[in-house]
C-alpha cells in the first residue's frame, strides 16, 4: 500500500506492507488531517521514523471484534502497555511504554490502511461526515482543557494563537458561555473565528490592563513568545493552560509565577467521546477550518502546503 | 529608633523615626527572622529601599483597636489597597497596589518598631514562645501548599531543597501522613530533618525511576536547577509546587509539561491561623531550625552570617 513516510530525515511516498498488527483492527483510512506535530516530525524534531499522521477517519476492514467490521470509525491514538499502573487506571495516554499513532513507535494514518487495537476505535455517528470526523482528535485535545479546569460562564478566558488548534479551542470554549477573546496575528484567521461568533483581537492592538486580566489564558500559539504573553494576560491566582508543543526551551521568569501564584497546566490529548458529541450536535463547526484537500499520492505537496505560514487544515484523501 | 536598612545599594544600621502610619498599629518588635528574601533584597535584586524584615513577633504599643494594646502578636505582611476586586474578596496578598512589610513600599521588622494595620495582627497563643512565633510567616507560606492542592496520605511527595523553607515544608507535609522524602545537598540539614522523622536522601544518591515518580514535587531549593530536577521527579499528570523565588530566568522545556500534562503551581504567602495552630499543637517543631541569635545592633553581621551557605534561621532580638 501507499504511505507517506519520514525516514532517514526524508519525507517521501513509499510502497509498504499492510501494518496489520496481531490482535489489532485493520482500518482503511478514508481521510486524514495534517497537524503541526506532523510538520515538526518532518523537520526531524521528534525522533520519529515511519508513516506520519494521527488524525483520521476510516472504515474497519478487519478486527478481532467482528461487530466493528465495516463500521465508520475514528481512533484514539495512544496505545498503552496494558499492564502498568496508569494503564490499569485506564489512562494509556500517559503509559511510559505507550506507542502513539504516527508519533511514537507506531505507523500512522497517512496511508491506505492503519492498525489500532479494537478498543481504541469509536464508531462515528451517521450525522457526522468524514470531513468532520477527521477533526475528532484535535477537537478532543481542545476538550481536554474542560477535563482539567472548570470553566464557568463568569470566567474571563483568553486564547493566544489563531491557528488550527486555537480555532478549535475557541469554538469549544464558546460552548461554555464564558467571556472569551481570541488573540492572534492573522486578520483572515481572526475573521474566521469572528464568523463563528468569537470575540477577537489582533496582537498589535492588545493593551494589557492589570485591572482586567484573565482567569484563564490558553496558550496555543505554537511559538516561544506565547508563554510570556500569557503571563502578562493572566490574573494573580489565574491559570495558564499550555497546549503548544514546540522544539526548544523557553526562558521563564519563575518568580512571577510564584509571587502571583499562577498555575501552569500542560494539556495534551483528550477523550474522543465528547469531541464526537460536539460534532454530532453541531455545537462546534469544523468544516470552515479546511484549507484544502490532497490525494494521499500528493502527500509531499500536501505537507508543503500545510507548512506554509497561515495555512489552516489540510486533508489527505484516499 | 534603630533599624537595619538597605538604601543606595548599601546595608546599614540607621537611626530613624518611628514608622507609625495613620490608622495603623505600632508594634514593638521583640524578635525577627532573616529570610532568603531579605538576602536577595540586600543583593539589590528586588528594587526595595528601606528597613528590611518581614518575619517577626512583637508586642502592640499602640493601636486604633484598644483591645490589641499590650498583646503579643505576629502580623500578616501584605497590606492591600482595600478597594480593588481582590481586596474586596479579602485577598490583599494579591492586590496589585499592595505594600508588603520590608519587601515592597513599607518599612519592615528589622527595627525596634514597625507599623501594620490592626487587622493584619494576630494574637500569639500563650503556649507559643517568641522564638516559635517568629516562624509563623514562613510556616504559613509552607501551609499555603495545603490550601492549593489536596495532599492525602496515599500521595507520594518529594521536597527539593533542605534549606529553611524546605525544612518547614517537610514538617508541614509530614502532618499529612503522606509518603514523603526530602531531597537535599547538605548532610547536616538532612540529618536535622531525619531527627524530625522525615525520610531524606542526598541528591547524589537519588536515582530517578520512571516507575515510581511522585504525585507532588515541591521545589524549595532556591536554585535554577531545582525546577529541572522537579520535572524529572514528577509523574505524568502530577504537580510541581514552586516555592522558590530567585533572581533571573530559567530555561524550561515546556513540551515536557504539555506531553506529560504536568501542573506547575506558584505558591507564596499563606494564612497565619493554620501556622499558629501547628505551633500551638506542637505538630511542627521549629526551634531546631534556629542557627543563631544576634542583637539588632549587630544586624549587619547577622545578615552576613545568614548569607553563609548552609546557615539555617538567624534571629534578631531587641
Amino acid at each position: 500500500m501507499k504511505a507517506l513516510r519520514f525516514e532517514n530525515n526524508d519525507l517521501k511516498l513509499a510502497d509498504v506492507d499492510l501494518p496489520h498488527r496481531n490482535g489489532e483492527a485493520l482500518v482503511r483510512v478514508t481521510m486524514a488531517g495534517i497537524c503541526n506535530t506532523d510538520l515538526e516530525i518532518a523537520r526531524g524534531y521528534a525522533n520519529f521514523s515511519g508513516t506520519l499522521g494521527h488524525e483520521f477517519a476510516g472504515v474497519v476492514a478487519d478486527s478481532p471484534d467482528q461487530s466493528q467490521i465495516g463500521r465508520r470509525v475514528v481512533g484514539e491514538i495512544n496505545v498503552g502497555c496494558g499492564q502498568c499502573e496508569v494503564c490499569c487506571k485506564n489512562d494509556p495516554r500517559h503509559c511510559s511504554n505507550r506507542t502513539v499513532l504516527g508519533i511514537r513507535g507506531r505507523d500512522g494514518a497517512f496511508a491506505e490502511y492503519l492498525s489500532l487495537p479494537p478498543q481504541n476505535l469509536l464508531v462515528v455517528p451517521d450525522g457526522v461526515s468524514d470531513r468532520q470526523a477527521v477533526f475528532t482528535e484535535p477537537l478532543a485535545a481542545a476538550c481536554e482543557i474542560l477535563d482539567q479546569v472548570e470553566i464557568r460562564a463568569s470566567h474571563r478566558v483568553a486564547i493566544v494563537g489563531d491557528g488550527k488548534l486555537g480555532q478549535l479551542i475557541s469554538r469549544v470554549m464558546a460552548t461554555r458561555g464564558c467571556d472569551l477573546i481570541l488573540v492572534g496575528k492573522h486578520p483572515n484567521k481572526l475573521e474566521l473565528a469572528a464568523r463563528a461568533g468569537i470575540k477577537t483581537i489582533e496582537l498589535d492592538a492588545l493593551k494589557i490592563d492589570p485591572a482586567s486580566r484573565f482567569d484563564f489564558v490558553i496558550e496555543a500559539s505554537g511559538a516561544a513568545g506565547g508563554l510570556k504573553l500569557a503571563l502578562d494576560l493572566v490574573r494573580p491566582r489565574g491559570a495558564i493552560i499550555l497546549k503548544s508543543t514546540f522544539h526548544g526551551a523557553v526562558e521563564l521568569n519563575t518568580s512571577r509565577i510564584v509571587v502571583n501564584e499562577i498555575s501552569l497546566i500542560g494539556s495534551r490529548c483528550g477523550r474522543f467521546e465528547q469531541a464526537l458529541e460536539l460534532l454530532e450536535s453541531g455545537e462546534v463547526e469544523v468544516e470552515p477550518l479546511i484549507a484544502g484537500e490532497f490525494k494521499l499520492a500528493d502527500g509531499v505537496a500536501a505537507m508543503t502546503e500545510a507548512g506554509r505560514p497561515g495555512t489552516l487544515k489540510i486533508l489527505l484523501t484516499n
